[in-house]
């Protein structure tokens, strides 16, 4: 039995594999139905998934915060793929796009919605967050304006890797960076080279990376840092660097507090990572200095600006996969991408 | 002998009384020459000189934080008064202007200068922060224009209360408070109740004060406040406010906690209140509601926008003043400054 | 038979009184069928509708630019009234509220309105631009987000008039109109007047108004304007007027190019009347000055803050109102709002 | 004899050669006093001098607009060389130091400076402009922060070509230009080659270049335009493109409208190219897209970003340099410098 609105080139199956989560370090591949568009949206055929330190941590802890696994979950939010189906509100043109998907659909009628920040949508149905379903399954739906069309010079892991750069692309948004900056980045994980490549993309003329293991500040130096600093030995502001912006991607206090001490005056600074949610600031010398201090929460309107980069070569996605499983082996990659050594695994589903 | 740039209806005098701070809590009136203006400034005779808390905590204890008070310092830093001599390349049509006095004369050749921060210049020159005197004097020089003239409106009084008025403009200018805007005010100090004022006149609709003083936040509701919270016993976000910016005028961790937790998605913080180095904040928070937080370090480009706003009438500035003092009494208007029931106390150097 | 959705105390009937145009200049009252709410709609029984200059212009020429009346149209956009019924996903406790209408429903999907820019979505339905029909009707069904709740300082009218006040709130913003601003606006039409309204409301301290009616300058004072300048005689920048912002609510060539003479380098030119589609703007001197130039487009997400406004007194939206009509006489009072001495003609469908 | 301020290793001479515009199309050589350097100023011994159209205007005219040359004036403003004296209020570590000039010294005391936007001041002293002289000049004396360090990695003509760089950072920061952009280009002259190398260091992805000259159109692919329209026969608009900006660098009338219509709701328009004072603008356009349109004049704050990009080799400037002349060959250099085929003509002073 087939799909009804399936195309004729591609027959889509009744049923689906899927590999969830059961409980904290419990994974296992299971059949379910594939789902239907619903009017607005378009069945998507997923290509490669790309795994990020929360799905490590559900994987790990069974839990981010208030968000619990309490039934099976499918984990999965960097995707991309291919449009097979559409809903009945969808032009059928769409069948056969290859996409990259925004895995955050918001309610499109609350008060953040309607003023174009709906990642603050407190409606949201997110990929891979609790109850919601993730990408790691062969077919996946979504609103058909979240499943964003790239062009063939991305390819379908730089599609899911659309996601990562959109966190970037929102950070590095929120810290102004622009020709000229003087950017320090510390943390020099997937979310850290991402804000290196689009503050290079962007002009900035000084990226400086701090980070605690130097194979990852080499890394960096790759990725664009102009200038790398082993936060275990070395101090920006002591070193006399004095940035335009600040971004955070590690997350941990000594970090943040060393990044701020070496802000201009005036200047931005962007918390990314996740960490404790109290941190202690050093409130006078942003008040002493009128620096502005704002956090990241997902991303909004990133994806075509991270398309277009990516399309236009200005970012490299595909050196930064290191690694690649099918869906059956996606336990063995949540466990190599905690590994420090690697930048991004991949799943691949169809695989 | 009279001061060789003296006009004719005003004789200057050769020397003047002024009101120094010989160490921590000592206090004596003494004569000083009467300063000759330079090229581009202005002599000022003094007319009102309002009491900030930090000349109280100059005179208590010496010092405010690397600031120390080395050699005798005249304290004073919001004043106004009337221009009686001008230098070389200023109008002779300025003689007689009543001017309230912007207090921080900045280098105009540094970066922050030429991109319109001048307040952050770290060579300014600020009335009253060692080893600069300020205003507890008959006469002051100053640079042409930071003299600003002043409409017959506004009192002399209301004059020197252009400086703290103009804390408030920058505050709620950072805050974006405006038409419509829901705005938590903590603290219902002299600056908590301009900004209360600055938020009434720029249309907010809702301002919400904090503050552990009940006498204070009667005073506040008589100043524009809307709803006044006890920071005792109420908690502003338990009680489901939800404001678009947050005003810290208190300084106190507890209260600029609570004040966070109160600001809705993609609001903004603005810390104005001076308090401790450090203070943990809840990061998490400003993360996932992608708050914006910023400090304040004195104004720019304010004296207009308060000028217009007390001359109007839309600011009470008088209300506000609580006692006066002559300048011989300077060391009792800055004991009685420090009551917390008093609002604004004034030394009137003329007198 | 009544309406399924209907409610106890409010019966809902199964047709209604509406008042179509059925060409340019022929208008007639029919019986329609009260529409059922979609399953994000609710249906709202119209208590007040003002008259907009653009129903006027339908009424005489049968179009605007573009937008032609091919089949019976019902006009009428500054609505206000009372929730009778809700659609499946909406909340029942919204029956029995008083509800402001914002008339344009956008589509929710496209790259306007999930940047928060709805007013410039394509696909937008907007009442009373054709082919969509308005509320010169007794029932009438809007989505559910777009009918917002007003408090019972908000009267009938009023509710119908926070369409207009949406207007200038949204072109003061884009002027950014704040404390101590001086403001020229040129037509002191109801556009204009709620832009002098508006203006106020935010702290500016100059308002000058221009317009060749002296009737409606005298009206302008009254609302706030704190200067007149006859348009056939008096120029602005000829008197030395200088602003920080001027908006255009006349569409005059003339009075565009006057009042941008009169702004200040580096301040806002904000282009609210319609007038012709092209007009020779002095390019010389908006590069000299680096003035910035912008038109509207109805609004965004600013019934809140106009509501909020009239609920607080800031705005007097009932002094505006100078004739009341039925619907039966709904072409009476299209005619009465062409008239320059009218401000505001008022159609109450219930009546 | 020699200047009293001179250093050892620079022996600097009493007298210099400068390159005079006695009257329109009338230039000669003449000898003049070195300056000696006011307190904050330095002496620079100039290097190289782009020729801008302004220079080639003044050449052929004796005049821009109000701006009349009345006596001998020395031309000359895009100029780069080394410090060799300082003023007595300068650190003498500044004598050596290779520099690029930025050519306007502002008053530092209005309201424009003390607002940061110093290229509105109208008492700035502008090289070249009448009656302040330029640079076609061995020796000229500046204020000290407006000559700014340069490393190495820029040449000397680098040096002088800054300051049309400038003018493109200013266009494009006003244009906000970054990440993603779609930037549409009109005029392939010097500042449209500068415009479209800087839009393509912030990261535009898409960079439409149009002309009427093919042989403009074939460089601007050179410095990085991605696709080209020869306006004599190609509109934008009617091609379908989409741009989130449209920069004018021809001040053509039929080019402002042709790239205004391209651009996409809430898009961004800005004037550089001088034309005709006024021009007819499609404003009904403009308020139903709601673009937002300014000029630029001159520029603010941009020399260090523009000197950090020229830096770091995002921008070509050599590229752009298509002849050379001496002191002596100002005018044949001037005469070059209006050939349609040339780019950037520079004369060495100090050859």
């Amino acid at each position: 039995m087939t799909n009804p609105t399936s195309t004729k080139s591609h027959p889509i199956p009744g049923t689906m594999r899927v590999n969830v989560l059961a409980a904290a370090s419990v994974m296992r591949t299971e059949q379910r139905p594939v789902p239907q568009p619903g009017p607005d949206q378009v069945l998507v055929r997923i290509g490669s998934v790309g795994i990020c330190g929360s799905d490590v941590h559900y994987y790990r802890h069974g839990r981010i915060a208030d968000y619990v696994v309490r039934q099976p979950l499918i984990l999965g939010h960097e995707a991309g793929g291919v449009i097979v189906a559409v809903g009945a509100r969808v032009s059928a043109d769409r069948i056969g796009q290859r996409v990259a998907l925004e895995p955050g659909v918001p309610c499109r009628h609350c008060r953040e919605c309607k003023h174009g920040r709906y990642n603050l949508c407190v409606d949201v149905q997110f990929f891979a967050t609790p109850p919601v379903d993730g990408t790691f399954a062969e077919y996946i739906t979504i609103a058909a304006d979240f499943a964003h069309r790239i062009p063939d010079s991305i390819s379908d892991d730089g599609a899911g890797l659309i996601e990562p750069l959109s966190v970037a692309v929102w950070a590095c948004g929120k810290a102004q960076v622009g020709i000229g900056s003087r950017v320090l980045i510390s943390g020099a994980g997937p979310i850290g080279l991402m804000n290196v490549q689009v503050a290079a993309a962007a002009g900035a003329t000084d990226i400086i990376v701090t980070d605690i293991a130097p194979a990852r500040l080499d890394t960096a130096v790759k990725f664009g840092a102009t200038r790398i600093l082993d936060a275990r030995t070395e101090d920006a502001a002591a070193l006399g660097i004095e940035v335009d912006a600040f971004i955070d991607c590690s997350g941990a206090e000594v970090a943040v507090r060393a990044g701020i001490r070496a802000v201009r005056p005036a200047g931005r600074v962007v918390l990314v990572g996740m960490g404790a949610d109290d941190i202690s600031l050093p409130v006078g010398l942003i008040q002493g200095r009128e620096l502005t201090i704002t956090g990241t929460f997902r991303y909004a309107n990133t994806y075509p600006t991270a398309i277009e980069l990516a399309a236009s070569g200005a970012i490299q996605l595909d050196a930064m996969v290191t690694a690649h499983f099918t869906l059956d082996q996606a336990e063995a990659a949540l466990q190599q991408a905690g590994d420090p050594h690697t930048i991004k695994v991949i799943v691949r589903p169809g695989q």
